[in-house]
C-alpha cells in the first residue's frame, strides 16, 4: 500500500441484501451534522425524542426503552446477558443462523441452554415451546422474529402466553422486522426485544434499540450477580437513557442523529402504510421471481418475511457469478446464503427506504439478464400485476 | 411531547470537553457518504487502509490491529476480557475513574484483581507495579496512559520491562492519548492497546481501535475457555478484520468512512507535527490560565496531558454557572469534574481538530468574562507568548 490515500468516493450501490440497506438522503445528511456533547441539553432532548419514537415502532409503553451502543449483535448479547444469571436455564428457539448465535451467546454467558429446533425454512411451533417448558424451569425463552438467514417470519401468536404461564420471560430478536412489519411488543407479551438500525429502520448500522417490560426490569433488578459486562449492562445503559443521565459511555452522537431522522420518517409515513409498502413490494418481487421460474426458499407463503426474501439459486446458475454480475454491472448488492443455504440461496432485502417498486423492477430485469432468463417479461408483468391489484 | 419533530438543527458548539471533540468538515462529510455493503470489495479496501493507518498511529507492526464495534468503553472491555480467563490474576493501576472502570470490568469478567493505587493528580510509579508483581502471578497488568478524569499522562517508561519480566502482558488504555501524543506500542512493549475515535483521532464516537502483540495473540489462542462475550471476542472481530473476512457483525460503515478520513488527515499532518501542535496549544492554555491565577489540578507539569487539561475551579466561582455560561453565551462545552473532582475541577480538552490557537484564545477570553477575571489580558498575553516562542 502506498502512502497516498484516494478521496473517499465509493461506487454507487443499491443495497438489496440482508443489511445494511438503503438510507434516505435526509438520514445521510443527518449523519454529517456537527456534534453536540453527549450530555448537552439539546442532545438529551434528541435522545428523549428518539426514545418516544422507538416506543412507537416497538408498539410499547415500556419505560426502559433505549439504544445499546453497538450493532444488532450487541443488542442480542445485551438482551440475553441481562435476562438471566449464570447457571440459569434458557430455552432458545433455533431455525437458522441467528438462533444458533443466541445459543452461542447464552452459553458463553453461563446459561444452561435447551434448544427448540425447527427445520431451515420453517417456523417453530408454539407446542414445541410448551413441550420444552414442561422439561425445564426456564428463566427466559428466546426466539427470532425475523430469521435473516432463512427468510422466515416466525409467528409469535400464542407464544407469549405459553412462556408466561411457565413463569419465564419472552425475549425476541426483531433485528430484521422492526419498522418493516408489526412487532407489537406489548400486545404479544414480549418482555425483551432488540433490533438494529440498518434494516427496516433505514439508518446506518451502529445502534441496537432495546426495550424491556416491567417484568423484565423487575427480574433484572432482582439479580444476585452483576451482569458480566459493564458495556452491555442494561442498568448502566439505562442510567444514561433514563432520568439519571449519568455517564456510561460516550454517546454515538452522529448515529443517534441518523436514527432519530429515520424514525421521524417512519412516523411521517405511518406504521401501517410502511408495513403495507413492505408487503406489497415483497409480493411483487416474489410474483416476479416465480413467474421467471425461480423458487422461494420458504415454501409456506404465510411465513415469508416482508423485508427479506430467500430464493433458491436456479439449477445451472453460479451463485457467485450472478452476485458479482449484479454488483459490477448494476451496482446492486444482494446477499449470498448463510449456513445451510451457503451457495444455494440468495437473500434479497427490501428494507426501509429500499422497499420501492423501482428497485423490484430493476432487480428482476437485472436477474433476467444475468441468468439469461427467457421469462423475464413474464416476471416483470407479474410484478406489475401486484402493483396494479 | 407533541407528534411534530423539528428539523435536526443543533446549536453550534465548540467542543472543548473530554470528548467528543471537534470534527474536521472533511470527516463530517465522510459520515454522509452513501453506504457500501460490509463485505463489498471496495469496503474491504477501506478497512485495509484503515488498518494500515491505525498501525501508523499506534506505532506498531502488530498484525492484529482492528476496530472493536463500539465506543472506547467497548475497547476497554474487549481488551480486558480477551486478555485473561476467569480466575486469573490481573493487576490494575488506578489513579482515576478509568482505572476504577477497569477494576469493575475485570471483576465482572471473573478476574482476581490486585490494585495499584496512586493519588488523583499523580501517576503510578514503576516500582509500585514491580512490588505488586512480586506478590501475585499476574496474567495482565492494565494501566491508563491518559487518565481523562485527572488529566495525568502516565509515563510508561520501564513498565513494559517490569511486566514482561514477571511473565505478564501489558495492557494500556490509550483512549485520550492516541493521535495526540506518542503511544509507541512496539517500542514500549505494550501488548494490548485500545482507544476511541472521538478524542485526538478526530472522528465521531463509535469505534474502538484495538491492537494486540504477537504475545497477546498467542496467549489469546491458548485460552482454555471461550471469551465470555461473542460481540467483543477479539478472535471473532479478527475473523472480519483479518484475511478470513467472515461475518461477525454488520460493519459500522459510515463510522469507518469517518475514521479513515480522520486517519488520512493525521497522516497528512504527520504524527510529529500533530504531537507538537497538541503540546503547544496545551502549554499556551496553561500559561494563560496560570497568568489569570487559575491552578492546574496536576501539579507536576511533566505529567500533564497535552490533550486534556484539568484546572481547579477558582474559589468563589460556581462550577455549574461558568459551564452553563460557556455553553449558552459562547457555545463552548468544557467538561465538569468526574469522581473526586466533581464540582472542583474543569476538564478542558484540546484534542485533534480542536487543538487550535483560536480555540485557546477564545476560551481564555470567555473564562475571563464569566469569572470577571481582572487578569484576562495577562492570560491572553501569556498564551500568545507561548506561540511566539
Amino acid at each position: 500500500m502506498t502512502d497516498a490515500y484516494s478521496t473517499l468516493s465509493p461506487s454507487p450501490r443499491l443495497l438489496l441484501g440482508p443489511g445494511p440497506s438503503e438510507i434516505a438522503p435526509r438520514v445521510l445528511r443527518a449523519c454529517a451534522t456537527p456534534l453536540l456533547g453527549y450530555l448537552d441539553p439539546e442532545y438529551i432532548t434528541l435522545m428523549d425524542e428518539t426514545q418516544t419514537l422507538l416506543r412507537y415502532v416497538f408498539h410499547t409503553d415500556n419505560e426502559w426503552t433505549m439504544c445499546v451502543p453497538g450493532t444488532g449483535m450487541a443488542g442480542m448479547e445485551a438482551a440475553l446477558i441481562n435476562a438471566f444469571e449464570p447457571g440459569e436455564d434458557v430455552v432458545v428457539c433455533v431455525s437458522g443462523v441467528f438462533g444458533e448465535r443466541m445459543v452461542d451467546v447464552a452459553r458463553r454467558a453461563g446459561a444452561r441452554v435447551t434448544r427448540v429446533d425447527a427445520e431451515w425454512g420453517t417456523a417453530v411451533q408454539p407446542e414445541q415451546v410448551a413441550e420444552a417448558l414442561r422439561g425445564v424451569k426456564a428463566k427466559v425463552v428466546a426466539i427470532v422474529h425475523a430469521e435473516t438467514s432463512t427468510g422466515v417470519l416466525q409467528p409469535l401468536e400464542g407464544i407469549g402466553r405459553i412462556v408466561h404461564e411457565a413463569g419465564a420471560l419472552l425475549l425476541v430478536d426483531c433485528v430484521t422486522s422492526l419498522g418493516g412489519m408489526p412487532v407489537d411488543v406489548d400486545e404479544r407479551g414480549i418482555d425483551i426485544a432488540y433490533s438494529g438500525t440498518q434494516k427496516c429502520i433505514g439508518a446506518p448500522p451502529s445502534l441496537a434499540p432495546l426495550t424491556m417490560s416491567a417484568a423484565a426490569v423487575e427480574a433484572f433488578q432482582a439479580r444476585k450477580t452483576p451482569v458480566q459486562s459493564f458495556y452491555l449492562d442494561a442498568g448502566q445503559i439505562w442510567r444514561y437513557w433514563g432520568p439519571e443521565r449519568a455517564y456510561h459511555q460516550t454517546g454515538m452522537i452522529n448515529m443517534l442523529y441518523a436514527l432519530r431522522e429515520a424514525l421521524v420518517i417512519i412516523k411521517e409515513e405511518g406504521l401501517e402504510a410502511r408495513y403495507a409498502r413492505h408487503l406489497r413490494n415483497q409480493r411483487a418481487l416474489i410474483a416476479g421471481l416465480e413467474a421467471m421460474g425461480l423458487r422461494p426458499a420458504v415454501e409456506d407463503a404465510a411465513i415469508r418475511l416482508p423485508s427479506l426474501t430467500t430464493v433458491m439459486v436456479p439449477e445451472g446458475a453460479s451463485d457467485k457469478a450472478v452476485r458479482d454480475g449484479l454488483l459490477t454491472k448494476y451496482g446492486i448488492e444482494i446477499g449470498g446464503g448463510l449456513g445451510k443455504y451457503a451457495g444455494k440461496a440468495w437473500r434479497i432485502g427490501l428494507m426501509g427506504y429500499a422497499s420501492q417498486r423501482s428497485n423490484v423492477m430493476l432487480l428482476l430485469s437485472a436477474l433476467g439478464d444475468l441468468l439469461t432468463n427467457e421469462r423475464v417479461d413474464e416476471g416483470l408483468a407479474a410484478a406489475s400485476g401486484v402493483y396494479a391489484a
